[in-house]
């Protein structure tokens, strides 16, 4: 267990890690410390974080405890229970912190990686004490989304890691093995290239893509994952059925799907059609929106969050 | 315009043609007429068209209109000013039926197939007037999830079939040439695949797959498309910068995305796992707690509906 007195240790603060640090301490109630090399970048830390705990306010009961800005990665480190690592994905880079995290921190310190792209085989290279090291990732913005997805070697770190993600209200998932992408990316990637194949191909624009999916299986994987929503196209013979009746029709569907190359011309159609979907609202309007949105499902849904 | 008066004739009486039954009365107000050549499907419409229209009941103001049911396809159809086929994936079984539909209606009458798998091009081979025919698939179950995909080859009629769909609270899309699946089915298809896949390879249960997307992307794109999410992860400057950053990456991604069939050994994987994810509950449990959470967050957003 962490315990609410030990102190965390955010590791960069950027978007993922100033969301991360607002759970952390106003959800968590944990004594949270982040560092960041940039002195611009710590300079805006404390606004950024509570603009995300007044949305967090809508979700949660939430405890006031400010964040602790340290202009080193040791003064964030020492003595902490947990480091999660938000820093960009570079592996050198992520390698070289590892190492200065572990020249501080004791040897019951977990270090949780929120990378997206990078796998712990290669992340973990030229460390002391692998075991002691995860991937967390988590779906972005880490303070609302209630997945974070774990990989690790062993067995009592990733159930500490449960424990720690479920304290904040997270729903973590375990990989059984490591993914580029872990399965979220994975997911997404695959969904995404059928969407440009259907804008590169003529099919749909690029905001009639996003509504078809806004309102049909978007709407739908809110409430039930693909597995179970194909069991549940079975009828009362469920998957079993479905397999039967549909699977080869599925595997006919799999083998037209396209595979676009994001060429020059692709990648005008995707700014156009964004251009066009956007019709003028900035990123973070839309962002924004996304949120309020986000927070009205889930206390909708009551998940747990 | 296809006004309350005029009769909606509902061709095919499963789960999708008892749903849009339901919508057309007590959403649109239509007076619907029902057919279905088997006597026992046409003997429980009205009791399920009664359940459904309980669940439209926490979404819309209803209008108490009883359904006809019909025994003969020609008293479902003549006079009728729309007409939504919904007979079973079979292509010289749907030719067949409108061909005896367009014995019996006018000129005007709009004929709209709900097919998920079959293309307007089949589909209208031996009609004697294409142009009124038109794909309208809805996302099942279509009383309760708003998008509806179109595809015809007359502009008029598209924009009939818009009217009529947005009257009864849909989301219509309309796609610029047919595709197998549509937008909505080969999106879900093209997702499935890396989510078999991640079952196939050991990376992760069918559980955790589906609670990974359903607490990740799933519940993203309840809210923004996927074209819109990765605007948003471009930060400021949107989808070019995403594009310029990260497009390579997203490319190297696609090129190690899974290409699974259904064998004997995966079809026996997501069968164990869609049972350890059931945990008892029954097909129908699930789909009704998946109704109960879908209406409550289409009220969280106030979504058309």
């Amino acid at each position: 267990m962490v315990s609410a007195a030990s102190p965390v240790a955010v590791i960069g603060a950027g978007l993922i890690g100033v969301s991360w640090a607002a759970l952390f301490a106003a959800v968590g109630g944990h004594d949270v410390r982040v560092w960041d090399p940039s002195e611009e970048a710590r300079a805006g830390i404390a606004d950024r974080a509570a603009a995300m705990t007044g949305q967090l306010a809508a979700l949660h009961a939430l405890v006031d405890r400010p964040l602790t800005i340290c202009t080193t990665l040791e003064d964030a480190c020492t003595g902490a229970a947990w480091v999660q690592e938000n820093a960009p994905e570079n592996l050198d880079l992520k390698r070289g912190l590892y190492r200065q995290i572990e020249a501080v921190v004791g040897p019951e310190t977990v270090i949780a990686s929120s990378t997206s792209a990078l796998v712990w085989p290669d992340l973990v290279e030229g460390m002391s004490d692998a075991s002691r090291f995860i991937t967390a990732h988590p779906f972005n913005p880490p303070h609302l989304m209630p997945l974070v997805e774990l990989f690790g070697t062993d067995p009592g770190v990733i159930g500490r890691a449960r424990s720690f993600y479920e304290g904040l209200g997270r729903v973590p998932v375990v990989l059984k093995r490591p993914a580029p992408g872990h399965i979220a990316g994975r997911l997404s990637a695959a969904l995404w290239r059928e969407a440009v194949a259907l804008v590169a191909d003529g099919t749909a624009s690029v905001e009639d893509v996003d509504q078809a999916l806004v309102n049909g299986p978007g709407l739908r994987w809110a409430v039930v994952g693909a597995h179970m929503g194909y069991h549940l196209g079975g009828g009362d013979g469920g998957i079993e059925h479905y397999l039967a009746t549909l699977g080869p029709s599925q595997e006919r569907r799999w083998a037209t799907l396209g595979t676009p190359a994001l060429t020059p011309e692709v990648r005008a159609m995707l700014i156009a059609g964004i251009g066009q979907e956007a019709a003028g609202r900035p990123v973070d309007a839309i962002a924004a929106a996304r949120d309020t949105a986000t927070i009205a499902i889930l206390n909708s849904l009551r998940k747990p969050t």
